[in-house]
């Protein structure tokens, strides 16, 4: 196994068992004792390194945190990527860990781990799945002929609704050459950064689903922006990850957005914390191995 | 691996260079010159064992031979499933090959070749996956908060879809709780089987798309049905496969059919073949080792 701590032990033996699910914001918005129990394994074993580092954590944030992120150090965490997936024993779930300072992400980590698939990336280092080095796909042309990944999501009011299947049917007109969907926005944009896939897009995620993941995308060599081919903003909900410019520009001339609460609007207004410390003890991607 | 003979050699080994694509019915209908020589690697494979058997092969039908199930006894082969992830390098491809005799099917295997994952079932003896065995969900209601699998498939006419992706639509709306897409039926069709997804239905599909999903799915104790709730037609190309039939009729009353022309139509009035012998020596599911 590429990664076979305590935490990951934990997610693999529950995925096997019957699991007790709450809903969230709606009937495809869960969360089991599961998620809770790794967000706080990983929050509590980073801390003891790391005591002043920030964290913005998915159940943290569903208990009521804040989304903040500031210059400080952060950590941004889903400590299972895909919980319908983990609910069904659809074989697509994910850890999710990035770390930023100045609102940098310096490295992120997914690691699918029923497919035992360890996607990594530092700034400037390249991008790696299980050691080996990963490279987007060649696609430099418009949209056309790509397969592109993405995400209904939990979102199921009837615009939302509405608007992503109308987008996948503007998308097959293109025509895209196939639409694909994981489960688990991590692990579908790892899927652009391996080549595999030529794009990725996602309306109404949240920033822990996607913040490694873009460092991965990234240093494998693709873009990421916003779906409306705006500047990427970690918080606003939209992402096209794509190989190229170019085809990130063709899907966003395809795909409609619908409004989403920004993950940060609560905190926008927030006080920003001015610590902006670096770390003595710099951590690096393999973080997930020393916890 | 769980399957490692020649013919898996030549697939892995193409999957990871470019590849040269014809189109065939669309721009997501693809072959590649591996997809033919695999194709031909087994039929000729078989035939060295069994002379008097005959073959329905996605590739010798697209080179113009007619699709016809008789009684006897009959391999239908799919050499690889999912030849948009192939030429793209998206993890999902699988050789699909079922047996039949008196148009019944006797054993059905998918290997997912990427994954490693070795799916058969032999009537009347149960389901595995790299030899352990499979049960579908426990889903026994309707399809509220099933996870449910389906594919665009290479049909791109407007009819085809506007009906795909209003059929997703209605679903979301029931509401299930998530819809996925490997981008091979074969294998999506096995989720099922192992119970990470309660239901996968597909129209346009052809019947080497399915033929061993089929009994994969069937003897993990789950059900078949045509889209429209009528009994499973291998020609008709459309299936809802799912873990029980309350889920089945679940998808059935949401989801909505396009026109196909079946698959064998053009055969349909021709003489059946008569012989209906059974081989002496009965190939079982372990067949690809053997090969």
């Amino acid at each position: 196994k590429f990664c076979d701590c305590s935490v990951i032990q934990v997610i693999l033996s529950a995925f096997q068992q019957q699991k007790e699910v709450r809903l969230k914001s709606s009937p495809a918005d869960l969360v089991t004792e599961t998620d809770q129990q790794v967000e706080k394994m990983l929050i509590s074993a980073i801390r003891r390194k790391y005591p002043q580092h920030r964290f913005i954590g998915e159940e943290s944030v569903a208990a009521g945190e804040a989304v903040e992120l500031t210059d400080s150090p952060t950590w941004i965490i889903d400590p299972i990527d895909g919980t319908v997936n983990f609910v069904h024993r659809f074989p697509f779930v994910a850890v999710s860990i990035a770390f930023t300072v100045n609102k940098q992400t310096e490295f992120g980590i997914v690691y699918s781990c029923v497919e035992d698939k360890l996607f990594h990336a530092q700034r400037g280092r390249g991008a790696y799945l299980n050691g080996k080095p990963l490279c987007v796909s060649g696609q430099t042309g418009d949209a056309i002929l790509c397969v592109v990944v993405t995400e209904i999501g939990a979102e199921r009011d009837d615009l939302a609704l509405s608007t992503m299947t109308s987008n996948i049917c503007r998308l097959l007109r293109l025509p895209v050459q196939g639409v694909r969907a994981l489960g688990t926005a991590a692990v579908d944009m790892c899927q652009v950064a391996t080549g595999g896939a030529d794009a990725y897009y996602h309306i109404g995620m949240h920033c822990w689903d996607i913040a490694a993941s873009t460092i991965i995308v990234l240093e494998a060599g693709g873009v990421v922006m916003d779906t409306d081919g705006s500047e990427f903003d970690m918080m606003s909900r939209k992402v096209i990850a794509a190989s190229s410019s170019a085809v990130a520009n063709g899907i966003a001339q395809v795909v409609q957005a619908f409004p989403c609460r920004r993950d940060n609007e609560a905190a926008s207004k927030r006080k920003c914390d001015t610590q902006s410390e670096r770390a003595v003890a710099q951590p690096t991607a393999c973080v997930l191995h020393e916890l």
